[in-house]
């Protein structure tokens, strides 16, 4: 009998907003793999601090290269694929060996989830079963005390990585907004933003849902955001 | 002492897809109100059966219109804005009497939710916090089996009841698409869908996470659909 793979959603940050399966799933698993920064306790882990079991087994996933080389560099994508086929080997391993394995998803799984990777690799192989969460951005407008989307508005998600014609006349031609991946972006993204005509309306919301959750201004944001930052623009539609 | 509402987000209807938080909430309140057609169940209640305490006091609110009049009739806002002004009358009493109330909302309270109109009213009167919740969409990229987008793709979240030309152009104009509220705008959406040349990836999905949860290629897809429908068109973006 082949163990299963959970890929769990753990949703935007605090502990208490993982779904009640994640929440079992984790507390009784006897093995726990999740992405990391080498020499980070990893953003995954330290949101089930204190959850796992003490005997459960870490295999925590290092990445071999996060932003040190441009995406565009065909050496990314190169240590990338070794660095997936590694990781679906070791969960491969463990399951034909009887055992099931939570993999941590920080957010849903399957909205532009690093572990997609190592999903449609060991989906031909073994059984794979996704626990989907509260998205990063669900967290972002819950923080920011306003809906984001009323009636028939059209909502956008955008990667901050976009050329910036793009972004601006997507941001333009939107209701609602949202814009993730941000980072060194944020020169461009602001740039994007006021050619779309939308400076006053932006709202960049930081670590939604944490202790340390923050809501600015786009325009009085910094020059550089963490990587959990989330731009928003709240959608206007209708309302009796 | 005022009490609060919470708006709680019930997630896509899995029961154990809720929060954590959502389920402690539930579990412990003392009056829980939630939207429901008149004479049925109402699926949120449905959602928390056998979770709510026997001694909480339930508060159904039950819509005066729901598809019998066209949303641009001027009645259908004048018996909304009406029925919302007057739910939001009993519980700000209830808080104001210093009673907690769980206020049941699918999906998450802050996208295209209900429970917003209630909340644009109740929060210059009364403490409102928000429980963010697993959105339907999550739900059903989750029964498809297929990540919904990777890399730098653009996600489309659509309305059935905008334009069949918008529809088009948006559907053309975009990676990763959901499309919700599609009921009788099926014919529509399938000719906006042909027209944008994407019928061959578009896939329904009905009852998402539920037990009659059903995915069906947009093509197959019958006349009518259910409620709970949300069509799915997957992103092919980067992917080491």
């Amino acid at each position: 009998m082949s163990g299963v793979i959970h890929g769990v959603g753990l949703g935007p940050g605090a502990q208490d907003l993982m779904s009640v399966r994640a929440d079992r799933l984790i507390r009784t698993a006897r093995h726990i793999a999740y992405f990391r920064k080498p020499g980070r306790h990893g953003h995954a882990r330290r949101i089930v601090d204190g959850l796992i079991s003490p005997d459960a087994i870490e295999f925590p996933m290092e990445y071999p290269v996060t932003t040190e080389i441009p995406v565009s560099d065909p050496r990314y994508n190169e240590m990338l694929s070794a660095f997936y086929a590694d990781c679906t080997a070791h969960l491969h391993a463990l399951a034909a060996a009887g055992e099931d394995v939570v993999v941590l998803c920080e957010g849903d799984p399957f909205f532009y989830g690093s572990f997609m990777h190592l999903h449609s690799r060991l989906a031909p192989l073994t059984p794979v079963r996704i626990v989907p969460g509260i998205t990063g951005m669900s967290g972002a407008w819950t923080a920011s005390g306003t809906p984001i989307s009323w009636g028939d508005d059209v909502l956008t998600v955008l990667m901050a990585t976009l050329p910036e014609e793009e972004l601006s006349r997507r941001i333009h031609d939107t209701n609602a907004l949202v814009v993730m991946k941000i980072g060194r972006n944020l020169p461009k993204l602001r740039r994007a933003v006021e050619a779309a005509g939308k400076q006053d309306c932006a709202w960049l919301v930081e670590y939604a849902t944490m202790a340390d959750q923050k809501i600015t201004p786009l325009a009085q944001a910094q020059a550089v955001t963490g990587y959990f930052s989330i731009l928003l623009v709240h959608g206007q539609g209708r309302r009796p």
